[in-house]
């Protein structure tokens, strides 16, 4: 009986409490992605609106009341919606909690995990931030394949066909639009010269299609909104540009498909001789929901970081791979490797 | 004057010394892959031959004087044309360099790198094992693919169209083959189903196909030996297995094409709701070639390993993704990420 009690105790020493903050379809893709891994117990989600309900039976607790659960939580997935949201939400909780966020604003990331590393050092905690399909996944890709043969042209990247989040909000910030999504489109042409050309290097205004779906607000100047998009610069400028108006509730049905694609491709010759391609595919179905598995996983590195008291902020590019599973390193040497 | 000698001694102190062991294909690829890195400067090839001659124009010296360098060398690169070579070289050389390997024994790896780190640990030098494009960037991907949504089915790897060294190796010790040459070659039908069906796991026996050239001595059993090819387990037993006699003309000229490729993918439902596909290409026109680019990137991870007093025996699992490279981790984070 002992034994038994001994036994008990040590497996849940074992298993690690965590958390979901916000529960769109990021936080419902982590609820999902958690029920199969043993080695986490969801023990909260939080979020701001109440009443709500789960399909799996996870209790929910607002958002205001996070602090309370310090030490009845190991690591929070944060799924805030907006960037916005991630900004805020992360330095707060790093002050109690070791995270996982899939920030995605790629002209603030280098900024915002040196700063959250200083927090994450000082209150003893670990947070991998960035971490999702892309920037996360493809990332890896990215550096991997342009640290083989650096000195030649670096690997391309495409997306798509898909939604672009960046560019559907850029669009919806424009006055007299309602409702609006953007699928970013690859360019085939461009696509098929950077896997059969060497070192070839695409314009970036040519590498992507830009297709904008719109609802208008009651009244507004349908040729007017369509010539400040096509000339908002950074997101549409240079680019081959299509908008079309459509109806809300057109709008609403696409807005339900989340598939995404990405692929990364670098073409080059080994020592100017040799040719030499190394490509990765990505297809989903939803992009949500496969985010939130790369989250999960990354779950397992804050865990390992966490309990070798390596504290502060990590991007993919920091951990080595044997952190991102729970198999032990002599069986991955011996069955992976 | 003095400010630009300084600049001049703090240039020298960065350049990373290094040799190649052993003057095969994967020698001539590590020493052709050094051109184009400013970091690393290579000082000597180490050979048994002599009378050696480089078109790059590097020193060689033999393998046996190879003590003497112990304080002229930073890294070794070692080339060693068969798995008894680094077997018997990576222990020796370990003692006094850092060193790269692509020891691809997998049976044998576990063994090979855990001894290896003890060794390292002592010598206080670095070793990293195991890397070339399989075991190596093949194995990359085969860990991050199954560390994402763990509980499905691995990722399945396909290797060729291309030569197997080991099974071409494994004709070659049968008594009456002169000389052989095994072309690994995937089951288009088996990939396609790899590539289409959720987690399917095909028989490994049914994923390739096996071609064998044999060169036949004179008056040795043409039959006899076909029925030894076709039984041998672990080998051919079980593959679909073609065995043609050939002379010895045409096997050295397809022992001249150094061609191979590689596919890893898996493909699954996130939350068994939603199709997801990851998959990993690769496409080489010389096989050593590329060993030889994958081994130079990872002299970069040796040489911050060592500036860093981490010594050890690594494989490319134990290595965050940021020591692959020369680039800062700002711009890393700023550039990638």
């Amino acid at each position: 009986m002992e034994e038994v009690k001994k036994e008990e105790s040590k497996k849940v020493a074992k298993i690690t409490r965590v958390a979901i903050v916000g529960y769109g379809n990021l936080g419902k893709g982590v609820e999902s992605a958690l029920q199969a891994r043993e080695e986490f117990e969801l023990v909260k989600i939080f979020s701001n609106r109440s009443g709500l309900k789960s399909p799996f039976g996870t209790e929910f607790e607002l958002t205001k009341h996070i602090e309370n659960y310090a030490k009845k939580i190991d690591i929070l997935f944060l799924c805030g919606g907006s960037y916005s949201d991630i900004e805020k939400i992360g330095p707060k909780t790093i002050k109690l909690f070791n995270t996982v966020d899939s920030f995605d604003t790629h002209a603030k990331l280098e900024k915002y995990i040196t700063s959250l590393d200083k927090m994450a050092k000082k209150s003893l905690k670990v947070a991998v931030s960035a971490g999702g399909w892309d920037p996360g996944l493809m990332s890896m890709m990215r550096l991997i394949f342009n640290s083989i043969a650096p000195t030649h042209t670096p690997a391309n990247a495409f997306w798509g066909a898909g939604v672009s989040q960046g560019h559907s909000d850029a669009l919806r910030r424009i006055k007299g639009v309602k409702n609006a999504i953007q699928y970013t489109i690859p360019n085939a042409s461009v696509v098929k010269k950077c896997a059969s050309k060497f070192d070839y290097v695409p314009k970036s205004t040519e590498k992507h299609f830009r297709e904008c779906y719109v609802v208008l607000e009651e009244g507004a100047d349908a040729n007017a909104i369509k010539e400040q998009i096509i000339n908002m610069p950074n997101y549409f400028l240079g680019y081959k540009t299509t908008v079309k108006f459509i109806t809300e509730d057109k709008l609403r049905k696409m807005q339900e498909k989340m598939y995404h694609k990405g692929y990364v491709v670098k073409n080059f010759k080994c020592s100017d001789k040799f040719a030499t391609k190394v490509s990765f595919n990505l297809d989903l179905e939803s992009n949500p929901y496969f985010t939130a598995e790369i989250m999960v996983m990354l779950g397992d590195a804050v865990k390992k970081l966490s309990s070798e008291k390596k504290y502060g902020a990590y991007s993919v590019f920091d951990l080595p791979l044997s952190y991102l599973t729970t198999v032990d390193r002599s069986t991955l040497l011996k069955t992976m490797l």
